[in-house]
């Protein structure tokens, strides 16, 4: 990389990003939304604390998330060490966010006597949270900190990028149970008569699956992963010949 | 392949595979306990018509579907001809399942005066099962019939592989949302009180997160894959050095 400008990624990535880009500020846009023209939008000390929660799992567990794991693609380029603290920064920030969501709808199940952690969307966005904690937390021990062994975090990789992916899965499948809830909860008897609050939130769920796919199209396409350091390769190429033996790399169908 | 014996899957793969099957049995289990003990059975002519499709449901989208992806790394070692039938039968019996669980909630709909596909489990569930279709259309065109191009179909796979995928966790996504729907139409005032039928459902729904995640795992893991045939891997380089002509291939983070 020293002398020569990196090369440019190819355009189809570029293409690619942007509208991830694109709905990921549409995602954020049609939540304020649904928030503010139907819920009566969003303040910390009042009724409205609930309404906290939605904006930020959005914003911090699906775009926030969804563009660390970008960054890796986007900067497939650049040197390695900054995109890394990049990818983790955008990570912590979004573990924050989502904290911040979390602790207002336990606040709110407070005020209003509700009971917490009973339904399927609060085991799987807790789970899911938590899990992604723990990832960060290895990702840094692993990745970012001094002393960690090469080799060892070598293995972990894939796990870590297996998770990674999975966990962003979960983020989004968690927002989609979220959307369900409010919506039963809300409008259980207009719901079906195809309200504009409705509508408006099935859009919002149709948008994050579409997130989920061009993101997760740009981080699992071949030809578009950060070409690996010399040092990897030669570990990979060991490592797959001490536990295979037989293949030549690579994967068919 | 011909004369020696097929070398032996590795012995992590096939503990993942038996895990993945007995977590699919006892996903089938889970919906028939919670249908028969909570929500009266399951019958075609009578009001627990709609009672068909969560099992259909679980059954063809996400059991069958997923030991249809899971064909190619159990067989990995065996002939490609007789492998790719079985994938695309399963996941064509996985077709047919599904569509009776489809026209059972229709027909319950019409039999309760219930409109039809207005929840975003509706929209997300329809979509998955038109894509799934078209998906398999597609690949039995590319990959079955004679006549294809085998470079338009080499080039096709890696689409197919991605959208194979995503179809599997978005229809594991749209089981979790009707779970959802299920339980705040049924159980809506006593769900917060951790009454057995929710907790029995949640379960379900974690169930099949984790089937999705170990299918999702094994599928993914490189060293699992199918060893490429010759002329694939020959046409893999030569597509590489055309498309992009700088990265050793692999991929790192």
């Amino acid at each position: 990389m020293d002398g020569a400008p990196p090369p440019a990624s190819p355009a189809g990535l570029s293409a690619y990003v942007a509208v991830s880009q694109l709905l990921g500020l549409t995602l954020l846009a049609t939540t304020g939304a649904w928030l503010g023209r139907y819920r009566g939008g969003v303040a910390w000390h009042s009724p409205l604390q609930f309404n906290v929660h939605p904006l930020c799992m959005v914003l911090g567990m699906v775009f926030l998330q969804g563009d660390a794991l970008l960054v890796y693609r986007v900067f497939r380029h650049e040197a390695k060490r900054p995109t890394k603290v990049l990818h983790a920064l955008l990570h912590g920030l979004a573990l924050v966010i989502a904290l911040v969501g979390i602790v207002a709808v336990f606040e709110s199940h407070r005020s209003k006597g509700i009971p917490d952690m009973y339904s399927l969307h609060s085991w799987c966005g807790m789970a899911t949270f938590v899990l992604y904690l723990l990832q960060w937390l290895l990702g840094c021990g692993f990745f970012l900190l001094p002393g960690a062994s090469f080799s060892l975090s070598s293995r972990y990789k894939p796990q870590h990028i297996f998770f990674g992916i999975a966990l962003f899965a979960l983020s989004i499948a968690a927002c989609l149970l979220g959307i369900t809830e409010m919506l039963l909860f809300n409008i259980r008897d207009s719901y079906s008569h195809f309200v504009p609050e409705g509508v408006l939130a099935n859009t919002l769920g149709v948008l994050l699956v579409v997130f989920g796919l061009v993101v997760g199209y740009v981080l699992t396409r071949d030809d578009w992963k950060r070409p690996p350091l010399a040092e990897e390769l030669a570990l990979s190429m060991d490592f797959k010949t001490l536990t295979e033996g037989e293949s030549p790399g690579g994967g068919s169908q």
